[in-house]
């Protein structure tokens, strides 16, 4: 699936790259990934995508047909000669995939020559933006579900083969399982399924649609009861084949509800089911699942076992997408930044690095400060843009975020498999106070700066003024 | 890009399959694609992504190491044998893609074995809700946007890899160019750009860094001017830089305003370079511009020559997502439908054929006519749900939609390009009267039923009554 050349980048990466082929090729720069607000207006956000860049980056080349194309843009011979040799040779310094992560703290710096890194910005946005955006919504959503069973079945209603990144970042989220067989096939994530009731129409007869998808399914057999009426139908068939499975020695897994009341519903086959001696059948429901609803399923103690979640959580409704920049912070080794009228759009100059406050009881203070990286130990934090704000953080242990992931263009992590970056985000999570997790009004994670890297920013501005 | 294999699929399609492969492998059935409303509450959809959805189905096998992948989930081998050879041998009558749709009329119809036309699903529903979706925002946008040029530079905020298809459907719903390099590459589609905010501040001379681009980018140069502050330096600096490209005998192309408000500096930069003697210079405008603030600013009459729109095009956003089904219409020649308590939700039966209806003046009379395939003309078109309803067609020309285009599994129309297919979606549009293309409150475009259908439809539900 993953077949990404350089050319998978917007035009202007490439003008400007020659310009800067012609006039200072042998430049270095700095450049931060980040974010201006939590997508959901939630708490906090998860981070993701990072091995799938890392990947990315260490095999990214221009192809023959890639340059051949190029040559019809008036790009010049010498800039497309350097293209058909280029090789990402950067390093980069990121914050662990599947930690959390906040507004205005750099996630990630590349470092190195001006145009490899100039020509990658649009991928990194591309993959990590949108992987950021689904991990947050599972997340979400398994906050909701508490310890139920998330399925992701959201393929047919992703973004085309966006799909496949959705899967893995539903995953990092907190999903158990998906649909989604290529994916589950490649990211090693348990793959898992129902039936639609197009199959039930294919036999007219609910009852034999049943048995033969018990007796071909044994194992994991889900039945979906709302084909024709829930109560009456659907419940009662599934009841029958439940039986006819036992005295064959199998067992049915589950019923799926995905329409109606779900809660009522729920209820209902819950009691048909167990008064029959099936307390064993799970109770799967779906039909526009996000992590609202599940929340008020939840409230209202529906016996939902399994919760398939689908266009919400792939398609990350109602934001759709994560806002986050790749801006340019240093230029052959002098800081740089990006003015703007307004003080929140300033991005911050130098290399840096990010702190995180940990408290007496080794839980997240609810503190991230962000320092020049050359710094020692920050012991006072000012709020970003709120001059009146600052913290004392030296009673504080801290934790340094960001850590070397590439150097010269080679990934120097190990590959993690997806159960061991999800447990991470599930370990991580739990150090999170409640307070920034919850839905209404979360609590705002403070993100400061030290007095230094303040200083060179408000310096710089003062510069650029009109 | 495309390198999608046959376990692109969601797990129950495979464990649906294996049932009929296991029960009645010879069986064939009829599978309509269709959606229940149109996106952004519109008055209509831009039907996309036929062609890719043809070339990936004539395709389509499952790798060895797709089939090494199933053996652990429990499938038999005389299956996984039989999916080690799959290659999708169906018909398909579709509408021409580009073409106007509207909600309950078949868009796509699948025809052939069970067993193939389930496993193709998720892909169908996946590449074609997408582009459907995108293509129809693209219209959008295009009919806000009048005459002037509409640039895509959404891929940096697009779903990952499913950016690639949202560049092609948002050419074919009227985007002028885009600046995804790799989809302009393989769908021919015109690539442009301009210059990142970064690039100046890496020059932290605006000036310098104006003019060493517009030496080296000497044709279609589009320089950034607010980086700093728009009207006192980008402008100025703008017409400078203009001025010597003048001499050297080439032309600034453009300058482009990111920020603050497009109307007003519009019009400010408009005065600056026309007093200049710069009015062949064209003003670019963009920063989360959708269908609603470019109408905005065109009734503000801002003097704006392109407008680069990203993030609400791609994203498809505030829907971002297209709820398009494929529903069991006919199995082994029985029709069939899906029930459901709310009649809405009801499918419709059979194999069909829409009709368009064409008033006196050749234009779309704004109704569809669904009939069984093998009808003659349809004489009077029923509402669906509303049984007050009803139109007489007799007096109107008709146009019917459904075409072949693959048989046997080979396409049987020429591949068009995205410039042919965009074309189309023109023409056809220039024939949908203005009343179904406003935003607010737009015309109900009419779909209704054959007498015939609707009484199979009706004798089904009664049929399936609980």
């Amino acid at each position: 699936m993953l077949n990404i050349s350089a050319s998978y980048t917007d035009l202007y990466q490439l003008t400007m790259a020659q310009v800067y082929f012609k006039t200072k090729p042998d430049s270095t720069a700095v450049f931060d990934y980040y974010f201006r607000s939590n997508p959901f207006k939630g708490g906090y956000t998860i981070f993701a995508g990072l091995q799938n860049i890392l990947e990315i980056l260490e095999n990214l080349r221009f192809t023959d047909a890639d340059i051949e194309y190029l040559k019809k843009h008036d790009f010049e011979d010498d800039f497309l000669a350097y293209l058909k040799n280029y090789k990402f040779q950067g390093n980069i310094n990121s914050i662990s995939e599947g930690d959390i992560v906040f507004p205005t703290s750099p996630i990630l710096q590349v470092e190195g020559n001006i145009i490899e890194i100039q020509i990658i910005e649009t991928v990194l946005l591309n993959i990590l933006n949108f992987q950021t955006l689904i991990a947050t919504k599972a997340s979400r959503i398994r906050y909701s579900a508490g310890d139920r069973v998330l399925l992701d079945m959201g393929l047919r209603r992703a973004h085309a083969t966006g799909g496949y990144f959705a899967t893995r970042a539903a995953a990092i989220g907190g999903f158990n399982s998906t649909s989604n067989v290529k994916a589950a096939e490649d990211f090693n994530i348990p793959a898992s399924g129902t039936m639609a009731h197009s199959f039930i129409q294919s036999y007219g007869d609910e009852l034999q649609a049943f048995r033969d998808f018990g007796k071909i399914r044994s194992k994991n057999c889900v039945l979906l009861v709302d084909t024709y009426n829930t109560l009456r139908s659907g419940i009662p068939n599934a009841i029958t084949v439940a039986k006819e499975m036992e005295e064959r020695g199998d067992r049915l897994m589950g019923v799926r509800l995905d329409s109606g009341d779900l809660a009522y519903l729920a209820r209902k086959a819950r009691k048909q089911l167990d008064e029959a001696g099936l307390d064993y059948v799970k109770i799967v429901a779906s039909n526009q699942l996000d992590e609202y609803v599940i929340k008020s399923l939840n409230e209202q103690d529906a016996p939902i076992d399994i919760f398939g979640v689908g266009t919400n959580l792939v398609t990350g409704k109602p934001d759709a997408s994560l806002g986050g920049v790749y801006k340019l912070s240093e230029f052959n080794g002098d800081p740089r930044l990006k003015v703007s009228e307004n003080i929140i759009k300033v991005s911050l100059p130098c290399k840096k690095q990010v702190y995180r406050m940990i408290d007496d009881n080794e839980m997240f203070l609810g503190a991230d400060a962000i320092g020049i990286a050359s710094e020692d130990k920050i012991k006072r934090m000012y709020h970003p843009f709120d001059f009146n704000k600052d913290m004392d953080l030296q009673d504080f242990k801290h934790e340094a975020l960001l850590k070397p992931v590439m150097v010269n263009g080679k990934s120097t992590i190990g590959k993690k498999t997806i159960t061991e970056i999800a447990s991470f985000t599930k370990e991580r999570l739990k150090l999170l106070p409640g307070e920034y997790k919850r839905f209404e009004n979360p609590h705002i994670y403070k993100v400061g700066l030290s007095e230094e890297l303040k200083s060179q920013r408000d310096k710089l501005i003062a510069a650029h003024k009109f």
